[in-house]
């Protein structure tokens, strides 16, 4: 009504409505979720697929609103992840949790492929369900750690490591399977120039953006409104994704490294703040649309519960091998292959991906979203088994946990 | 790509290119505006002329993203005013700020109408026209008078009362207005009825509201994460003003009285911090927007700038002589009527709302919108000129905007 006479008068109503459901809903079944000792994440996937289709059907995962929602909401969570990763930190980890990045993608990637095709499914439909159980979820992970007040254990930092480490070979995979289900090669020669493409605009964007980025958000921060930070990040944020698309790689790549260009800047906490209090409104979006994608009727069909459950054993026994592979490290290797298993939205980005190119069936999405599911499900309960709850004595519990919630 | 196979493959991309364009653009003029001591607002206006079709053609005010973006983001504007307005202090101002406001509201609504009736405009385009000339801008008269450090003069304090009564006045002006223009009888009954349904449900949501919204949210912030409360209140911000269309009246109406519902209790605060993040990307969209509708080309037509001429005239001595009605009142009230100059986002949505009906033509919707520019940007150095700038020495300059700003 407002600003375009073409856009139907009543558009906007629904869409506000929508919004307010998907995000009451998230929250609360997110609390919950809390509540009983698990991530808020879970809650916001459960609360998916109550409102979706198959269900309640109050929420249509086909609504072109939801769907650009949904897609600043995962590309705004990238930028957040990209402001919380600490390059030479990474760095120090080292060796260890390089090892454990390379050997938790490559086992359950292979596990994975391998595993769909004895089922009989093709070989791209296996390649994509095989991805999406390589990248462990860093957000999930950290707050679990945090929440046990292990966060620096060194079995935490080998995972915390090597969890970011498999997060950005999960999206270069992305990146290449992307390029596969929509149609291009899937040649050595064209995963080579892709993985080259993606590496190639994570490594220019990051070196840029350190050149660039502190003298120009040192110049708006004396001249402007603080206030002004956070937006002009995002829009920063915004416009690498889309020079990262427009350069034949992936959207959430391009801000990933705008977030990582931005994180030793002066200004980082500002606009991560800012940023964050965005993320609060656009992620539920995301992992509710990813949760109302699921039909839950699939779940009763015995070859998806088959599937579904194989790549269940395959992402927990991948993972818990890949702990045991720095054999020279001192500290428990189980804590460290356990603490690698929940996989979350780079997983479910995988799903979402091969869904629309239209690669999986429905059987096959709900498949490895109940994977995604199961996995974030089953770590909590098996790292306070290991870890025990410990209540740090170094800082407040319930700060921490905001600290990494708000970080 | 993510959500709907439905969705074009490629539509998200331009849009985040759009979105960074804008919030790059309008915090760029913004503060330049700030720098020349304009309010940032303006800025943001001149930014969405320059990306417009009539000059850059960057930004097409047609599409339905910005269509959807730009309303959420005077959702969230007037539900941040709603948060922002103290009723108990209002009351207290009383009299002198009651009397302004009507008169405020009553002579340049007349003196609109009668301009263009004389100048052979039709009946219900001078009517839209005449009521954008009521409301002053709450938040642009707010951030001058700290600028100046004059908030808590007694004329100051008139101002803003009178500014918060005629923005109601005007919702409920603009309730009738879209009523009219959306082909609703325009009687005096008619009038009545939505002026009552205006009222209340105003006095309904914020009744029932804070009855309702204290326990509430008292649980959600014992049980839930803290970081959840803005979004929450933001949902039921938007439910609410979904809950007014659906009545018959506004969504802005209805946000407005979930601000002011939530506005006494004790996470009125945390809600506004959060909100007011995301208001920093959605509200300024919404002026960029409002400046992109503008036709340039329109201003060179003669009747166009006679009009203009005309009704900044008429929107100046309106408020002026508003100024001057309490007449028992012992302050200057040359700069209470001065201070009740600038129109803002009220005014503006009055010249959208006819102009998407079809009431206005290009021509009208430039002249009101210069009126809007024109009062905005005469109101900071008329305040300087009679006042003086004045640091304030119990409150630090940039802090006080700052919080008026967040505010």
């Amino acid at each position: 009504m407002l600003i375009s006479p073409a856009a139907p008068a009543d558009a906007v109503p629904p869409v506000l409505l929508g919004l307010a459901i998907i995000l009451i809903a998230a929250k609360l079944v997110g609390e919950l979720a809390e509540r009983l000792g698990q991530p808020a994440v879970l809650g916001e996937l459960l609360a998916g697929v109550l409102l979706g289709p198959s269900l309640l059907a109050v929420v249509d995962p086909g609504a072109p609103w939801l769907h650009l929602f949904a897609e600043i909401g995962v590309v705004i969570l990238l930028f957040q992840i990209g402001l919380e990763t600490d390059l030479q930190r990474m760095m120090r980890v080292g060796g260890a949790a390089f090892v454990v990045a390379v050997v938790g993608v490559a086992v359950p990637f292979a596990l994975g492929y391998a595993v769909c095709r004895a089922m009989g499914l093709p070989d791209l439909e296996s390649v994509v369900a095989g991805a999406a159980l390589t990248a462990t979820s860093v957000g999930i992970t950290a707050r679990v750690l945090s929440d046990l007040g292990r966060l620096q254990d060194p079995e935490s930092q080998v995972v915390l490591g090597a969890a970011v480490i498999d997060d950005v070979i999960g999206l270069i995979i992305l990146a290449v399977v992307a390029r596969a289900v929509g149609g291009g090669a899937v040649s050595a020669g064209a995963i080579a120039v892709t993985t080259a493409a993606a590496f190639g605009f994570v490594i220019a964007a990051v070196l840029v953006g350190r050149l660039v980025v502190p003298p120009v958000f040192g110049l708006l921060a004396r001249i402007g409104r603080p206030e002004s930070l956070a937006p002009m990040g995002l829009a920063v944020g915004l416009l690498v994704a889309v020079l990262a698309h427009a350069a034949g790689s992936a959207l959430i790549i391009g801000a990933f490294a705008a977030g990582l260009a931005f994180q030793p800047t002066a200004h980082a906490a500002t606009i991560e703040r800012g940023v964050t209090r965005l993320g609060h409104v656009f992620v539920p979006v995301f992992f509710v649309a990813v949760g109302a994608a699921v039909d839950v009727h699939t779940l009763g069909n015995s070859r998806v519960l088959a599937i579904g459950g194989l790549l269940i054993l395959v992402a927990v026994v991948g993972k818990v091998v890949a702990g045991f592979a720095p054999f020279w490290f001192p500290g428990r290797k189980l804590v460290i292959g356990v603490g690698m298993i929940p996989r979350g939205e780079v997983g479910l980005i995988f799903a979402q991906t091969g869904l629309a190119a239209g690669v999986l069936d429905a059987g096959l999405f709900a498949s490895v979203t109940a994977m995604v599911m199961v996995t974030t499900f089953l770590a909590p309960p098996l790292l306070k088994l290991l870890l025990g709850a410990r209540p740090s004595s170094s800082r407040n519990a319930g700060g921490s946990a905001e600290l990494v919630t708000e970080a």
